[in-house]
């Protein structure tokens, strides 16, 4: 008789965004009148910047020549993404990475979604709460968690609370843990992590001989200097962290699929007996195995993220953003709401009104506002009473949106 | 401390093509004159068809206006390429299945390397041989297995030998297991199975409530009409069965990546108390969590091999690697070798010569004829004393493959 893995049955509810959609299609099927503007899921709308568009037909036509066809690439990714990546993104904050320390992926999801199996299921997972669910779901349905309570919480999860009094970004637990997923810029709260605090997680990584799985999605909207961009920015980082970055919302990439994750050779786990393994041949296993690599023109595309114009013209799109994540806090602020982020991140997390909980404030938003955001619960329990605004809408789309909670 | 998952040090030596692609560059290296033939990875390396480039243009332009930019789409593919499949592919063969029990993806290795998760640790694994090698190394990683054998054969798999004896389709086991994996037409072997063995299958799988993994990647090459292409043409099969389709080998996707999965709603796993679970919703939460849909211009590119032109275009395209297979086959024969497959399939599966092993040979061709195949033990033990021709190159590199091979 086949058995299903009845750790997915734990799982509480629908995966946040589909929930989302599914509320707000109910809503619009009801009042197909409305207006709806949509601020919930983190989706860029911006086409994609020109030069990335002029390499990704380059690399459609290379595919119409029998001379330049290409089939199967390597599973970790075409060299010249690999070497432009290392060179523009790493190099110039002092980050010295070889080539096969970088895998080239369709998502960021997928890849902090699939790291996990690679570990044994009997380590400690420390997740911030709130936090990306795909973090804490991948890890129930590998079982490495017991059932959820009734606030959501999985047993064996050691949650770290992310709150206004630590500037969501917690320091390392006082217990020792083997798993740590951090992201920074944060989503959905829109904090940072300063070099002083990532250095206590680094060197409590060091200590107890944990990794850190950092995801650096957000890192071009960091607008403070001081701020690292990657945790390799720390030393003695390459021994203990794994970082993910991706194209989705610095060049546009979400409908486009690409992204990065480094896993440095310095990196090691260890068999239950004590034996140090060096992680990266292991993770290079498991994607030639289970992954065939991103499509080619995807590749030629993100590559040309590298180039001077597209530089340049990715520059643009995150100001865009960012001037977004300025008129909403604006917005919030006129209309006495109190709000965090939106300034080296692009999300901004804001509390909900009138003691209202964040399912409630979601439904209120988008029955009277027509406004569909995030609820903050739907990314943990810490995240109720919150609530997330994206930027990545249209401008007057951002700015009608403002209008309209503002006279909520 | 951080526990590595130690399954993955039970995988014996590299994934197979990293070390055919490893011998092969050690060899061009050390002979930087020879012109070597690959007929090694089943790679294909025809362009893509003219309507396919068009359609793959034509999303890289929407992306490029706001007004048609895509961001995320949905995880399990649009519903524009999902109904073409249906109509194209399904349909024809009197098969219904609605649109949310087909998944898009990136590639059937993908899925079919993920579909284990779904499923407990402690179901039993049928699995041919030799055979597709992610089938067997994702089932390790998730440690369905013991430790390898001295013969590569992993401890708990219940391997289905295929044999000339057999025809390289082995009837279903007269012991009861719970997940069978087959791939028809079959890669290595090139062999086919018949609608009475295929109804053997879902006879047994029905008394034994197994599901069957049924890897169809080839189904376009089928000739004859009496050969079912899918296994939903046997009755009942929704209820036991899940099918994987690729693009990859029809169309010219390994580079460009597309495949799709098809997850019927009758289909059931259970509990360990017995009780039902309908998979679908399963893997769509496996799909939500884990996986962020293909990119949008690939799913373009992929609708158009259901149009008019495409679908005559992709026809000239596989008959075009199987006349190069016919090319091997007859050039096999006239040099004395026993060979099976190549019909109904494109591999051509030859027995090795005096009593040289699968890597012996590949070894004695690569440095004698310059040609790269791939060795039969690398599919699984059965495999030994068998190679595997690939037709999917140039036809001249083919004949002059056949011609060094004839001189051997």
């Amino acid at each position: 008789m086949i058995k299903i893995n009845e750790h997915y049955l734990k799982l509480k509810a629908g995966y946040l965004f589909p929930e989302i959609a599914r509320r707000t299609a109910a809503f619009a099927q009801a009042n197909p009148d409305a207006r709806i503007i949509r601020l919930g899921i983190g989706d860029v709308t911006r086409p994609l910047p020109p030069a990335v568009i002029e390499a990704f037909h380059r690399g459609v036509d290379e595919m119409a020549d029998k001379n330049t066809f290409r089939g199967y690439g390597p599973e970790q990714g075409y060299e010249f993404l690999i070497q432009a990546a290392i060179e523009n993104e790493f190099k110039p904050r002092n980050i010295e990475l070889e080539t096969d320390e970088v895998f080239i992926s369709d998502g960021t999801k997928c890849d902090t979604g699939n790291i996990q199996e690679i570990f044994g299921i009997d380590n400690t997972i420390a997740i911030c709460d709130p936090v990306y669910p795909v973090y804490v779901d991948t890890n129930v349905m590998a079982g490495r968690t017991g059932p959820a309570n009734d606030k959501g919480c999985y047993e064996g999860i050691v949650y770290l609370p992310c709150t206004p009094q630590n500037n969501f970004a917690p320091a390392p637990p006082n217990k020792p843990v083997d798993l740590i997923y951090l992201c920074y810029p944060n989503n959905p709260t829109g904090a940072v992590a300063t070099k002083e605090l990532l250095t206590k997680w680094i060197n409590y990584a060091l200590e107890n001989r944990a990794i850190i799985l950092y995801d650096a999605a957000y890192e071009a909207f960091i607008t403070d200097e001081s701020i690292p961009h990657s945790i390799y920015e720390i030393p003695r980082a390459k021994e203990v962290a794994i970082e993910f970055r991706s194209f989705s919302k610095s060049a546009g990439f979400t409908g486009t699929r690409c992204a990065l994750t480094v896993v440095p050779k310095k990196l090691k786990a260890y068999t239950a007996a004590g034996e140090p393994v060096v992680v990266n041949p292991i993770w290079n296993r498991r994607q030639t195995t289970k992954f065939n690599g991103v499509s080619y023109p995807v590749q030629c595309a993100a590559a040309a993220v590298y180039t001077d114009q597209g530089k340049q013209q990715v520059r643009q799109l995150i100001d865009y953003y960012m001037e977004n994540a300025r008129i909403i806090r604006a917005g919030l602020t006129e209309a006495g709401y109190t709000h965090y982020g939106g300034i080296n991140a692009p999300y901004v997390w804001c509390r909900t009104p009138d003691g209202l909980d964040s399912w409630q404030f979601f439904d209120k938003l988008l029955n009277e506002a027509h406004v569909v955001g995030t609820p903050g619960a739907g990314f943990g329990p810490a995240g109720e009473g919150f609530f997330r605004f994206s930027p990545f809408g249209d401008r007057s789309n951002i700015q009608t949106a403002v209008e309209r909670i503002k006279k909520l």
